[in-house]
């Protein structure tokens, strides 16, 4: 009995110490003071934040989950790296290289703990229940408020249209209205700064 | 009443973007790697990690409460900055820079939030009730873990002994009894490798 809890103690410590390497996986967004672009922990940690702070906006949604969700939603690009979402290319086999690195990686944990962080993930992959649709929309709210405080940086680097980011946003457009608004008035006013093409 | 409520997520938004300069400050302890310093960010990441995969060990404890103090509670350190906990005279002015910090940041906040996440942060300093003791114990497992993992690292250029160690790990010492004794293995284990000083 002991042992075989020290076991999964051990299990659970190697998986701790195997997701310290998503620090070292570099997004393409900059930090708010453009100094440098920001790793996988820090956005985790910044949409979990997001997500605790925001939740009042969106209703009957199982906060707990969607931090799990959030916190380790980036796990997989301990093997698979970050893809840019406008790099058409790499995205083809995102799927099939993500799926290999959650079998690896979960799979360091003990069983029960490997399924259910692994179903969270998938869960938010799918984004169709409300825990997936709100940790979806936080994945892809905090970039543009980002981008936005560096005066488009990484839009303009990448010729980046309005259209571009609304198609990416529609689950925040079609979701609660005052984050929908909130965004597009921020998208409009980032077209009328130049950070954003037409 | 949209214009009360704008003023709110206004607030809200300033907040999540204030608590970016968290990914700024740099913490004494080394990635696993040891290739940099983390910062405050991924630490708040890491150690609400474990507290999802630990939660098991610490009973009835309220894991959403842990989480959010967790997340937030470096919060302070954007103002008063990282202070090294071997660091004796830093620690003479510590909790009233603080408490003067606290007070800046978390006010940025609509009313209700502010007092509910500051309060959630002098409980963590407090260390009293049972989601401040798991806090607690997470926040300086962490960095062992990591210093152990190179090769004690920090600790060889701190000059540090196991008996400063110890007591700052009290609370993890008397404990749930299978994290007690990981950590005393670990700590036995770096002296023998001489991580540690005896």
């Amino acid at each position: 009995m002991d042992e075989q809890k020290e076991t999964r103690l051990e299990k659970q410590m190697q998986f701790i110490l195997e997701l310290d390497k998503i620090k070292s996986i570099i997004r393409q967004t900059y930090l708010s003071d453009a100094t440098r672009k920001e790793n996988d922990a820090e956005h985790s940690w910044h949409i979990a934040i997001m997500a605790v702070v925001l939740n009042e906006y969106y209703e009957d949604v199982d906060l707990l989950k969607v931090i799990k969700m959030v916190l380790m939603h980036d796990v997989v690009e301990i093997d698979a790296g970050d893809t840019f979402c406008y790099d058409e290319k790499a995205n083809e086999d995102k799927a099939e290289r993500e799926q290999k690195a959650a079998e690896r990686i979960y799979h360091i944990l003990p069983s029960d703990q490997a399924q259910e962080y692994k179903d969270l993930w998938y869960e938010f992959e799918e984004g169709q229940t409300k825990e997936a649709v709100f940790a979806n929309i936080l994945d892809r709210l905090q970039p543009i408020m980002l981008n936005f405080k560096t005066n488009g940086k990484l839009w303009i680097e990448n010729n980046v249209s309005q259209q571009q980011v609304l198609k990416r946003n529609e689950k925040t457009l079609s979701g609660a209205r005052e984050i929908a608004n909130y965004l597009k008035n921020l998208l409009d006013k980032a077209v009328e700064l130049g950070y954003l093409k037409k």
